[in-house]
């Protein structure tokens, strides 16, 4: 199922995904030599906007948490990659023990372990699941909505090792984004860790990444010969924000109307007629808390209490101080008249899947990624075979290799980005400043 | 759609999946240290007999001829693997000039030009066939059965490169087994020719490659504890045969009545009470020329003029002089009543599908890649998931693992007898006594 473009702006998109599809050996081989000499993280999500005039990414997710939302038909896909990524990483790996959340009621969120756990088995491995949760004092059996259920083991700390009852593993796999900080079990240990506590979000940035990003989209713009803004989200970035004690307001305000200016200018340039918009996000972590859209700096003056409070915390409690203000893409895309965005999964530098994220009460200029959003599986095709070249720009396999190229060059920023902030030595990371929870 | 077993003799068929299947990620890992060591071919398929007691390889293919047949479903399984193929072998290649076999008239060999072309074409490669066919001498659209058209372009030779009018690749893909030699044209060349000329015909050897999966066998016997005949067909060797002249008679008797009488011990040994019989085919060559079966080595004495034509030559009309004679195993599948043996297709190290060859006029210790053949095409199930491996071992999912397990050992086995078997400088390759032709 392929949701239909309701946009009227269908020309530009065509162009650019048309220009993609024509590059794409050219563009195949740029990737190849990036992955080259950068080192792929083990897995990403990334969140697509498609915006009719603009395709761009709006969020790289290093611990994904929907691998049950991907097409079951493309499990080996999976596996294969997985296989792939094992084999860079861990080749002499035996068992994995997986950290997920700590959330463990979600069990939407169970399922994605369960998924995940599937797929690492079966591309052989022994994979037991390893909760750092205080809830997991025991083995604990969790039902699954779908049915079978999910084993929770309490992790022990052993020297510098993580380890279950007979089960001692030579890597770890997180599916913990450390929004809450990184916690002391995880500190100092000799195994490894997939991916580094570094990709966490105890230090991770969004603005870093995007300006990272910002260079791999200007790099590739080049490739092809495009404007990298088709590609490129512009952003902005606001240190020292309290929500509640209404400090920061004037470097919100002033980033929000300079971003605004240079939309606006943009979408002058391309003949677009929507208005401007910016979405606020803090800077650090996950799961669409503390996200609003702006049309005028004066939405971000005077916020009322309900506003501040949705605004100051996301996961985990964690205050916000550091805030990124990111150029809105709007989604153009809709499922039985629902709003849609495209999130691509990828595992080592493949394409494994995605899904549409819709939302059946939201707009077309909103952060999809909120409560009562509800998730159709997007039966990914993978490519531009030789009739779908002769075939619309627009037809499904062209479209989502689009989105695989995108999505790529999002995940080629993540890797870049984890290069440069790798500590020394990551095994004593404790970055300063940083809640450190337990 | 899977096959039906329908041999008496499950029981020891189910002992040996369900051993594969308990021992998955012992194997994996095993199978993970072997693709550190060694270089995997670029493409292989592996012909395999499932006899109920016993499944076991009975040719591996380095010029794979039928990626038309596998389910397209799994077209971005092959798309994933070529990727990983390419980035091994040459990173760097932006284009391949693909090197059919020179039998343009064959439209099913055709169509799997076409499907190789779309899946290398997907990974991102700009793809040219270039026919080395005496034929082809200017470039020549060619119809195929199921629509669309292959275009097959005359090689030229330029120095010490190939190339074809605005078309010069670092690499060149082979897909002509060189049955007949290696032809002076592809002798010398400066660019990578993959899979390298020594895993062509002219210097192949099945026994070289038995040989080599024996020990690969035994390894993997050992690694989950099973008698290794239960997945190594026994083979011997004659060379200096000559049918016409009926020269070797004695050899290929003796030999016969040897492995009958070793393969009748097995038999006794696991109660098996069908009627032992082996495969005489020729040590080098394809095609299914050349091949019969024999249950007495009285059935090798006295053969009459036809029964010595079709021994004497195998395709492109090269002479049979080294002959093997192969363990016959049991095919205990059967698609509507018809017989049916499995053919499991790799890209590196990953199995990418499968299909059944199935032949509605031929016996269970025939060989079935002969003409009159009907193929059906496997919807090949990767692995061993969770639910699978509570269910039974000859469910479907379990049985296609085992197959690609099977499949993998003897892929080793060709990267171990390729690696034996490199000359010293592979470009001034011309080995003694062999046909070299033009």
């Amino acid at each position: 199922m392929v949701p239909h473009l309701t946009t009227a702006q269908t020309a530009p998109l065509l162009e650019l995904e048309q220009r993609i599809l024509d590059a794409m050996p050219r563009i195949e081989h740029w990737l190849r030599s990036q992955w080259q000499e950068h080192q792929t993280p083990f897995y990403a999500s990334v969140d697509l906007r498609n915006a009719g005039f603009k395709l761009a990414p709006v969020d790289t997710n290093l611990f994904p948490g929907g691998f049950n939302n991907l097409n079951p038909d493309f499990l080996p896909l999976c596996v294969q990659a997985a296989m792939a990524a094992v084999e860079k990483l861990c080749p002499d790996a035996r068992r994995l023990l997986l950290i997920p959340e700590n959330h463990t009621r979600n069990t939407f969120y169970l399922q994605n372990v369960a998924a995940l756990t599937n797929i690492l088995r079966q591309a052989g491995l022994e994979v037991r699941v390893g909760s750092i949760s205080p809830d997991i004092s025991v083995p604990t059996k969790l039902d699954l909505p779908q049915g079978g259920e999910l084993l929770l083991e309490p992790v022990q700390r052993l020297n510098n090792r993580l380890v279950l009852d007979n089960f001692d593993s030579c890597g770890i796999l997180l599916n913990n984004d450390l929004s809450g900080g990184i916690p002391p079990i995880l500190q100092g240990l000799e195994q490894t860790l997939i991916p580094p506590l570094h990709a966490g979000w105890a230090v991770r940035r969004k603005t870093r990444h995007f300006a990272v990003y910002s260079r791999v989209a200007r790099d590739f713009a080049e490739l092809i010969g495009i404007d990298p803004w088709l590609v490129d989200p512009q952003f902005a970035h606001c240190g020292m924000i309290d929500f509640q004690a209404r400090t920061g307001e004037d470097c919100l305000a002033a980033n929000v109307a300079d971003l605004l200016s240079r939309i606006g200018a943009k979408y002058r340039e391309y003949g677009i007629t929507q208005e401007p918009f910016v979405i606020v996000k803090a800077d650090a972590g996950t799961y669409g808390m503390g996200i609003m859209t702006v049309k005028s700096p004066d939405d971000v003056r005077g916020l009322n209490r309900k506003q501040r409070n949705k605004m100051s915390v996301v996961k985990e409690g964690l205050q916000v101080q550091e805030v990124m203000i990111q150029e809105g893409v709007y989604t153009f895309e809709s499922i039985n008249e629902a709003v849609a965005e495209p999130v691509v999964y990828m595992m080592d530098h493949y394409v494994v899947g995605g899904f549409y994220r819709v939302h059946t009460s939201r707009g077309q200029d909103e952060n999809l990624n909120a409560p009562g959003m509800h998730f159709v599986p997007l039966a990914f095709e993978r490519s531009c075979s030789l009739p779908d070249c002769a075939g619309r720009p627009d037809a499904a396999p062209n479209r989502f290799y689009a989105y695989g190229v995108i999505a790529r060059l999002a995940l080629l920023a993540a890797a870049i980005e984890l290069e440069e902030t790798a500590p020394e030595d990551e095994r004593s990371l404790q970055p300063a400043g940083l809640p450190i929870s337990t």
